[in-house]
């Protein structure tokens, strides 16, 4: 096992992963830009280093840097968590090449994966669904057509190098196919330097699952079960719950086995998330996250299995210890995003200084922050400072906790998600799971006086 | 269900007994004393009301004046938390010849099992193995001299109306017999109003393992498993885990099965625990808790079903809706209890204000409390204010988590127990399993600079 590691991030994710050292007996070593030098992630950090600017792509995405501190501190892996850098497959490649171990999949698989076409041939080779479309990068607007004369409109054309909405363009008319062709490839060669696009049918109203994926350098792919990620306000999770309430026993199990056979055919290694989209009865694979994602909290509450602890233990060369049929989801969860935003104001980020703090506690209650009282939200960083994850027996009293553990909550000095989350769970569509991943963009109005 | 429960407590548990009422949709109103105006159980109740002096014996012993608040609120139940009226068989006569229902066992099935003799008849009839002793009170010292003749000395004497190690002498000697059997009824008589006391073989260093029972009031009884409780220090316990760590499956099936059995014979209804001393891989009923228990979190935290909610449940009627084959202890817990009181000076009570509280926070931390920061810990109470419980996969990981989060956890203004528990958790004899009940009191010395 490693003696150390660098946690190459802040904030939640950065307080997670050396809580996960703490466990395992690890020295952890934190970074910091000037606006975090007291951060929680430097606090609870065994050492910690200043790399400078707030901005981050003169911080916490400089890879010189990064490097730098990886080998003044003499440790022995980095861990990126989610953002920044986790995505990057030079990055990894780079710390492959060193003599740092890499804590993510290799860079040849994320590389592979993070090219959408590539990746959906990799899935139909693994007879997994996909979307209906393209595997292969369009030539020009002419192949938008063509696909769209045989499926109907709306389609999408997405940049390949995309992900998570960004260089989406739905076409909605043949006569609009030329100006989003070329803005998709803008936005994907700004982006993500790949003006590369392709097409696909665009599914209205589906709902957003995925698939949880540990696997080690042995051969061991497990999946462990999926998310419901469908409350998302434009195409940012608000709400995660599993089980999904939408998938009955047999397609829960088909789409499992689909996303575990995928991440086998790419040869996939540590913790990764496969996203399909749901609608109908018929699951679509999307992409995949090569990355510790945000809800991972979720998996780890319903099946016991410490994920962040096992990306660790993986990229040590361990071989994961549990089977297939021993992963079995033993209760159900939710996870609320907390963020420094005003949900009455369109979501507007407020950083500035939490007065009060206070996180509500009790049964089935996970708190997962990157704050403590009297802490200030920076501008600089996501607005996401807290995750309250709840854990019950089923859906219906993870809900009944849900809200009383939102009403316990004491935050005062900056606005927060919390209404929002309280109007949710008190929403008849919600309620009775009849919303898409459109709900919360068309039939979520916060009245006044909710979240008093 | 019902609309409206008294919580007839303070502290952690009545803002636990709070929470559960909250989840259930039903208006909690909770009493204080003067000393508790402004306690966090009142603040999270729907309704309060004052009921005087500091002195419990005043408030919340009063059953005059709880049974006033119970009829000016309009109350449908009375929930008496721990401690306190909670095992009090007149109180709970009293409550069920009202219009109020009583959210614990039957009064006559208390009355019955809180005769220790009584117990021990019962739990004989139902073949669960009882300490070597006997089972009617005696008539006088010649029937302990005539025991231990039989079964040779350390011999315990035990006051009939006893428990939690109040009312019992130990007698290693013959010519000790007269006085200690003078003092045993004397004690039982002061604390009991029942001067009877019985003799057992005295178990040098056993094991206390209890296991918590819910039974309906359709004939459903069911075991939750066991709970091991060995580190007590003078009879209070201090850390508790699940599952044993002594037991193998067949013991504990065995276990668990007889006392289940045990209550099921004593017509038992609502939670209990049925606790026993394990030695020398035998196991001996000791005593039936007719309540809720301080670490039913942990049972909670490995089954993932909530105690109190099906107390009052029950209470309403409602029928046990899981089999036996269905509760599964699925993951490790432990609890540390976290007492206003400084280990380094033989645990005095240390009231005071919470000057800083911070509680530990992420995976696999549970925190029951009674208090916020900038509280005050009051002289006139138990001095526990609030509960760390931790779960994980296994034992191993339990510890290595509560090591994280006993460290993480950060209280000012009080000594607490925090310092002992580090030092358990990095003990060798607690690591490997080699303590008994005498542990604490003969084997842990905290040494200087401990709990920095």
């Amino acid at each position: 096992m490693f003696d150390k590691i660098l946690v190459a991030n802040r904030g939640e994710i950065a307080v997670r992963v050396i809580q996960a050292c703490k466990e395992l007996g690890i020295h952890s070593v934190a970074v910091y830009s000037d606006a975090d030098a007291d951060a929680k992630h430097v606090r609870h950090a065994d050492e910690s280093y200043n790399i400078g600017s707030p901005v981050a792509a003169k911080s916490y995405l400089d890879q010189e840097k990064l490097l730098d501190v990886a080998r003044d501190a003499g440790v022995d892996a980095i861990h990126p968590g989610y953002g920044f850098l986790a995505e990057n497959a030079s990055f990894a490649e780079r710390i492959e090449n060193s003599e740092f171990e890499w804590i993510g999949p290799p860079s040849d698989v994320m590389r592979a994966l993070g090219e959408k076409t590539g990746a959906r041939r990799i899935m139909q080779e693994a007879n997994v669904p996909i979307v209906p479309g393209t595997t292969e990068p369009a030539n020009g607007p002419e192949d938008i057509h063509a696909f769209a004369e045989d499926h109907g409109y709306p389609v999408a054309i997405k940049a390949d190098g995309g992900g998570g909405g960004r260089g989406l363009k739905v076409v909605t008319r043949a006569e609009d196919v030329e100006e989003l062709f070329k803005n998709a490839k803008r936005e994907g060669e700004a982006y993500f330097d790949n003006a590369d696009v392709y097409v696909e049918r665009f599914l209205e109203n589906p709902r957003h699952i995925e698939v949880q994926v540990l696997a080690d350098h042995h051969g061991n792919v497990r999946h462990l079960w999926e998310r419901d990620c469908s409350i998302q306000r434009r195409q940012q999770k608000l709400i995660e719950e599993t089980p999904s309430p939408s998938l009955d026993h047999d397609v829960r199990v088909e789409l499992c086995e689909a996303a575990r056979r995928g991440v086998e055919e790419a040869g996939y290694v540590n913790a990764g998330t496969v996203e399909f989209l749901y609608e109908d009865g018929e699951f679509y694979f999307l992409e995949v996250n090569t990355r510790i994602q945000v809800e991972h909290t979720i998996t780890e509450a319903v099946t016991g299995i410490d994920l962040v602890k096992w990306q660790i233990r993986i990229a040590a060369g361990e071989p994961i210890s549990f089977e297939q049929d021993e992963v079995v989801q033993s209760q159900a969860a939710m996870e609320f995003r907390i963020n420094a935003e005003d949900p009455f104001a369109d979501f507007a980020p407020m950083p500035g200084t939490l007065d009060v703090y206070r996180p509500p506690r009790g049964i089935g209650v996970r708190i997962d922050d990157g704050v403590d009282e009297g802490d200030s939200i920076a501008p600089f960083y996501d607005s996401m400072f807290a995750k309250f994850v709840v854990i019950a027996e089923d859906r219906d009293e993870v809900i009944q906790r849900g809200k009383r553990a939102l009403d316990e909550a004491d935050i005062e000095g900056i606005p927060t998600t919390i209404p929002f989350h309280q109007h949710v769970l008190s929403d008849e569509v919600f309620l009775t799971n009849g919303h898409t991943t459109k709900y919360v963009d068309e039939q979520v109005t916060l009245g006044e006086g909710e979240g008093e």
